[in-house]
């Protein structure tokens, strides 16, 4: 079996650390290939960065659909950028990391709490949250104000977030933590032994999602008609590329 | 790695068919412990039957965690009888199948269909779907009329659920078809590639997500309180033996 | 015309008080018929506690359908356990003091909060509230944490509540009191003196809504099949007299 | 006790009717008082008849209240007019009959289906369900078509509301009919009998709830401030006499 | 093009206000007719003056479609008063303020904030909120405690309302601020550049937005039959001249 | 004022189009600059086709924004794509034309159907439904199965069109259409003259509503953090361009 995480940011060496927590839970049997966005933006902070983190990503699904495709795609960012375009063309399932964390996360207590980098990220959380049908379930959601790619320079990374997991849990009378962002999977076990609660980084819960659904030879469902492939297209300017015959 | 299937119903002849079904997904690494029910109803079908599978399923969790504690126990009814309790006395994580194949679901299209067996086990089915955030993504319930332990007997069980399945899907727009009952897990392959949309049998998906968890190291959650041991209390009469000191 | 309160637990002195609560609120032509659990947990406060003093409450039901009918089945727990089972067994109406409660609180004023006894029961409180479609009336929730059966002998009782009480109306910006507990039901009165504000017991309300079904002549419906007497089914185990031919 | 039930429009025969099915469900030490309103619509079959029908209903309460307050005031029109601006000026409760019956229909099943008189009534019935927090457990909306004053003057109304009754269940799947307008209370019972399901009349079931209120000893909360008595204000042209000092 | 601004209240200096607003945001070939209400209460502080305040509107709006209707009609209340049934009567749309405002808000951020006078009025406000589906985006209701007609004369007005309007996004972490009441519609701008954040009166907003569906041809649908011209009725009291024949 | 409608997708003649209906509505002293998208998808007909409009869309913006800012922009594609980062880029309001017509429904009667081209596009239609807080006025969605491109070609657009804009109304009891595509936008007088009923286009809704917010002086707000000008960051690959310092 084989997954690919793709990391939506063009940070090689974040990409690295998100292979490693998902390399770090999947079965024996499971190979996991992580693929950096080739285009876009260092790192995905805005909505603006979102959105145009989404062209690469889809191009990374459909080559690797044309010469080999993969067994399930993960999204490694909270933001679950360019999910349901995805879904329309593999045929393997697609999942992002925010909605493996949120799914996980209901199923260890009443309401969990997230944590994440930058507190304008926070309305992308929410609305993400509401579609995923997690509007009971997630109490609050909670920055840290560091940069996504300071998370691995920053000495203070771990104690600050710690901290603020510790106190999302009492403000919000949570049973579990879903950390913000895939630059954070490392952390999750450290922080989950300091503050005696479940930490879910949605990577290696991802990873282990997918593989438990093809496992199960599971795939995007497209009986509505949403998720058939997409209808031809022409495409131009520098995006022409991206037209589908 | 050790999972605990509990068939909530004293029907041992379906807790072996549950087995096979989580069995036949497992890791190889993943040992299955199916145990049926000591105590209660041979099927549940009802809310009465559904309240009075409670206490021989937790009696089997109780027993096992004092002897020799699973890494996770799935509630193989799709009723999800017993949830939060079972929740409260094991320390690893506990899941429904009702609950497994919903959240999978949605990681499968926009909305899905739940097809089960007798239409008075419905409304179960509805409150569960709210609780679990799915209001929106739950497109409808149907029901094919045939009695739990008739699954297995009938002949024609295979061909009455594939075609409510089909219909469902046409029915309500659906991507994806949940499966409600654990008896029906052995026919979940087949119904896909009949109808051509991804089935989710609750038995199977819940195994996953249990090893999937157990690799993860997550428990449920007590920081809040309501998932901590239950407190110390004398219980009288038939049940006097569930008291905890 | 009788109504018969059922009092979840085991501890009979609490059924007395239940019993004084609703016979003071019952029209002179009505006579409470108080029913201790006959087995199960000496009181409350866990999922567990709540899920194991369902099979007893089913058996008075049972029971008294066989013997003698009652016109109205009160479930005396706040957790309001077994409701859509003892609805299935009885022909008159089952009402939870919960259900009672907050229905009752909602017509007077805009939002109410709960006032329980442990923190942790919050989590069922709140489910209950969701399922009765109180999300946006029931304002708050909060636990005084005194246990069940210390209510009547902790000689603060009185005065905790009322604070607690108080400091909810306040916090909440609340118009209604609901004490989320049958152990308070003697307390409502003086309470609502101290606070100025209505408090209402699910005791006292519960009776006088099932009195009031009952002057009007409405049953538990069965037309959509969920509340029709369950199948006939073998029971086994200690559970064994649970079978229903 | 003493509760006053009022008729929102100016048809005296229809409160005679309503004051009957008040008395006839009302405890022997309840007084019912049966007003009609002395200005406005001859019946409500609009927003407009309805915003019209609440300065004279308001009007009844403010005479009583300043006379000899009733213990209790019951609003006899299924759009629940001038509920919130009644709980301001009445120390009492007050309750509207779509309240009333919607409150009781969810404790005798799980869904109810509403039948009602003209389709155009329809918007308000779905605005109080939201209100009330039914949005769930109401299940559909159903017109007969039959104005409100013709109600008793047509030969056929218990059959055509009997067989609008027995649909709605049908395609509701419902377990209850809620009887959308009070001039259908003598019917209840009639049609109950034929449908074979519990069919509630606002009227009666209000009456009953205001009567168990009144025992309870519970009045409209003014914590929040929104219920407490209106601010003085001068009032001028045709509604000078509506001023408060 | 001829908008009509319905001051709900009889304080015609505040219909001065009320139309200096609108006239300020019209388009030079927009006519703005303000009217105040011709029966009434001086000031809307309370439910009751709400319901009292709705006859003189309707009033106004079947007199002006009698001779020479509007293109328009705006309820410059921020209760929306009487909006169903004027919509009813009117061929032109009518819209309230507070929908108005509400609209517009969210389309300036992910939430909002509506400070309003007293807090007794903030339950409306909710319901309006709830009504118009902004249940996710409005953040908080915040009040001013400044009575209505207490807002042109106090000369700390413009301070308490731009404090509490910051205090508001601060609390309720909003990008924009509804203001709750048509009185305070000459503030917008000032507030604006002191909090630094958009601020939105729903006077000038309704104007605008009733001007915008002239210019699109737009008026109030009547296909489901609940918006049509209400049926003939005859009126009794003092109420008689609101009598449809 | 300078209204900025982007048509985006790259096909100049539906901008033409879409500019016509923006023109046709908007005030003389309001100029409309109609831009067609430079990069991606002649037309928008799946997920993936909307994700990749984006880039160019924000283009165009960021362009604008550095030469000579419009007053407001218009999205007018039904999908309303990149809405949250455009926001973040523009200083003047940014709206779709699905958030424009759908705000506008609402005021115009209690329920709105929504006709679109392709039934695949529905489950977007769905999601900012939701988002925008229409799930209960929204009452259906309804596909006329013609594709984009073919919407002008198509001799028979206008016959087919109608007639599922009428079955709409009448399937589910709505008041008024909203168009579902940009290309639709000449269409909405005609269809409405034909079924009786509210047509709305986004186009002109849009174009109106931000000419409004321009003259209301409102702008996007930025205290919440989330819709701040986006930290700068490098960008690679063919989307280096789209960097910011």
């Amino acid at each position: 079996m084989r997954i690919c995480v793709i990391n939506p940011n063009t940070a090689s060496a974040m990409t690295e650390s998100i292979a490693d927590a998902a390399r770090s839970v999947a079965a024996s049997g499971t190979e996991v290939v992580a693929v950096t966005n080739p285009m876009g933006p260092a790192s995905i902070e805005s909505h603006y960065d979102e959105a145009l983190a989404v062209p690469g990503l889809l191009r990374v699904i459909t080559e690797m659909e044309a010469d080999d495709p993969a067994d399930g795609y993960l999204l490694a960012c909270f933001g679950d950028p360019g999910l349901d375009a995805a879904r329309e063309i593999a045929v393997a399932p697609v999942i992002g990391i925010a909605e493996a964390a949120m799914h996980v996360a209901t199923m260890l207590g009443r309401g969990y709490s997230v944590v994440t980098t930058l507190s304008r990220t926070i309305g992308r959380a929410e609305d993400l949250a509401a579609t995923y049908g997690m509007a009971a379930r997630c109490r609050g959601f909670h920055a840290c104000e560091i940069p996504v790619l300071e998370l691995e320079t920053n000495p203070d990374t771990a104690a600050i977030l710690t901290e603020a997991c510790r106190d999302a849990l009492a403000a919000d009378g949570s049973d579990a933590i879903v950390l913000g962002c895939a630059g954070m999977a490392d952390l999750a076990a450290t922080i989950s032994d300091k503050i005696g609660a479940p930490v879910i980084d949605g990577v290696a819960a991802g990873t282990l999602l997918l593989q438990s659904m093809a496992a199960l030879g599971l795939r995007t469902g497209t009986t509505s008609g949403e998720f058939r492939t997409p209808p031809p297209k022409r495409y131009t300017g520098v995006l022409a590329e991206f037209g589908r015959g």
